[in-house]
């Protein structure tokens, strides 16, 4: 089935926010053999949604709308739709009810306007939200799909989840599946050039790299029929992949290296701690974003000022004087000096001049020095990166985890 | 002017990566007076792009196309506009040459398929790229402008800047101006409810709100015909807007509430210190995005350990066995641990449960303490909140930004 999604929202088209919902919708229905062919977005304007849902009908099995469904007046999808499919739309008792008892929970006080919410069109499935005041619904009608929900992500997502998949799943005649192979230490066009006969060859599965900061990401999409005995045709290119590309991939199952990282600590019992000064504590952020890390991240010290450096970290002052707060020895004395502080088996340290200000011709922005240290030995990366302060901390915390990773996975720890 | 977005990538139609490129263009060009009034994605395929194109020939004056402008097969956003709107693509000896010095400057022998970037539609004007290879272009014809930028933000954005934006400003014949009004501590409803009659009565500038997790941003927005003279219609509806609702407005220049803060921080010459521990670093590395912020942000402890907690603040072990690590005791002796330590004006502490595991009956997932001290006084929040980790993270941080600000403010830091 071909679907399209139509994001209904002025926030959208005035670029307050981002799609996600349009992601989210799309990344998730090729599991269940929807293909999207189309995403657009349309303010809360009836006339131009009424044109984009009649375009979208014209070329699509399946409609999806996000967007439109709250109780104000600007709120005019459900309306639309119906309009367009010629449909009434009906009170429904059920959802007026769930929606008393939401507010009921709430311990608000239900306004009027918001019992237009519970008007849904006639025989339609309802999509129910535990989350929100606005239900979604699926429509059958004249051989097309058309779904409505709510364009608030955390209503939307659980919605599409509980009700929309499992009404998909019964359709499909096929479904995709991909993998993600993720690589770091690798540029995009070496990936490339290594695997290009693998690229060039395949039809089922097809191979799509892209990149993004540093990262190098493999799509292999492969599409199954339904019935059909399911030898696994994913598994032997990812293999061949992997094979071909070595240790720079980090994970074929499309997680993210902090994730794979935090994975490798806590299966193995390694504990850590962390000295950062330039990315501030975004590589403790992005560690502890992970739920359970507690069991072996120990402790982090941010270390902006020399004083720090020296007090938690054990950092010299002769280090500092003569080699200065970037410098491969200041971010070893960090790395050695967090473990021994913490106690724990390793110590990581990142100290480096993330801009815009601070570059100097001998130490220009972007260079960044990081230590990993477990005691016996210590390892330092030195980094020269381009671009801005956001990018230059992100990629620093990349090359952190990297370490970290190879690391725990015995490999050369600089690759 | 009647804008559309197509951006075209099958990545995106995966689900793969987010359009931030369409928000990105949708937010910018309302200052030039161009709107958009809709925005598609499509794949990387040449039959339904130039489906999608003819739509938006059809209904827009000008349509912005993204992505597709690479060396590969895959990329056929030139070669397909250059169909639909009957143009020859030529070699363009300039952006040949800007190519090969690019190569050059990268060091990286440049392949045989690069060549074919440096073809452009016949009469286009030329979109450099400082950041890339992929020069762009925006072509005049029939009444209508066609845009073609590539897909990469860090290289799509300066193009924009850098030409678009100015090209476009040249044409147009009115501008729109919009100013965030951005609030913290009052829900999205108490906000409407409590300036619902200047909502009501606007036409210009028209005024929308609109929450996230914690935050609410209301957009007030009005249209200047150019030429006419500019009486600010904006500001005394702002002013008005913050009259009414008092301090919980933190920023009309749509600045992030740690921006806010760092700059309070800088500008009072107030300096910080940081112990964090359910947060991870996480309000750390937000305020370290801020350039500058070294002047005042001296370090941070992020003491997820017990250990941590009384070896870098001096956490005594009776308040930890008494009260717990998540207290408003511990949260107190933090901030002045951390405050003393660093030997800052203030020192702010966090400790609480982000989930999903560690909560209890007495102590659920959400509880959060946070404290602010200045040596004299330290003040206290009990947050109790829902969602899931990242959630009750970003609001925490949200929180503690909050506190700091009122604080630098003179206001009561507890609201």
């Amino acid at each position: 089935m071909k679907a399209e999604i139509i994001s209904v929202g002025t926030e959208l088209l005035m670029g307050q926010i981002v799609n996600t919902n349009a992601q989210y919708i799309s990344m998730r229905l090729p599991d269940v053999g929807v293909s999207v062919y189309y995403q657009s977005v349309v303010g809360d304007n009836p006339g131009r949604l009424k044109e984009c849902l009649n375009i979208a009908l014209g070329r699509s099995d399946v409609v999806i709308l996000t967007g439109g469904l709250g109780p104000t007046k600007d709120d005019l999808t459900k309306e639309t739709v119906c309009e367009v499919l010629n449909k009434k739309l009906v009170l429904n008792e059920e959802c007026l009810q769930v929606m008393k008892d939401f507010f009921n929970r709430m311990n608000r006080p239900m306004t009027e306007n918001n019992i237009k919410q519970a008007y849904l069109p006639e025989g339609s499935i309802i999509v129910k939200n535990s989350n929100g005041t606005a239900p979604g619904c699926i429509i059958e009608t004249d051989g097309k799909i058309v779904v409505m929900l709510p364009g608030p992500p955390q209503e939307m997502r659980p919605m599409f989840e509980e009700t929309v998949i499992p009404y998909f799943m019964r359709f499909s005649n096929y479904r995709l599946e991909s993998k993600f192979i993720r690589i770091f230490g690798m540029g995009e066009s070496a990936v490339a050039d290594k695997i290009s006969d693998i690229i060039d060859n395949q039809t089922n599965p097809t191979i799509a790299p892209y990149a993004k900061e540093g990262e190098v990401t493999l799509r292999v999409t492969a599409k199954y029929d339904k019935g059909e005995a399911e030898a696994d045709i994913i598994a032997p290119v990812v293999e061949q992949i992997k094979a071909r590309l070595g240790d720079v991939v980090y994970s074929v199952d499309n997680e993210s290296l902090e994730e794979v990282t935090a994975k490798l600590l806590m299966d193995n019992n390694l504990t850590i701690s962390i000295a950062e000064s330039c990315t501030g504590g975004l590589v403790s952020a992005r560690l502890t974003e992970i739920p359970g890390i507690s069991k072996v991240f120990n402790r982090a010290v941010i270390a902006y000022s020399n004083e720090a450096k020296m007090e938690h970290l054990g950092v010299k002052a002769e280090t500092l004087a003569k080699h200065g707060a970037v410098s491969r020895e200041t971010a070893v004395e960090m790395a050695e000096g967090v473990r021994k502080a913490a106690d724990t088996d390793i110590g990581v340290s990142i100290t480096g001049i993330a801009g815009p200000g601070g570059g100097t011709p001998q130490k220009p922005v972007g260079l960044v020095f990081t230590a990993l240290s477990d005691g016996t030995q210590t390892y330092c990366r030195e980094l020269r990166l381009w671009g801005d302060r956001r990018r230059i901390r992100n990629v620093t915390a990349h090359n952190v985890f990297d370490m970290v990773r190879r690391y725990a996975l015995k490999l050369p720890v600089n690759g």
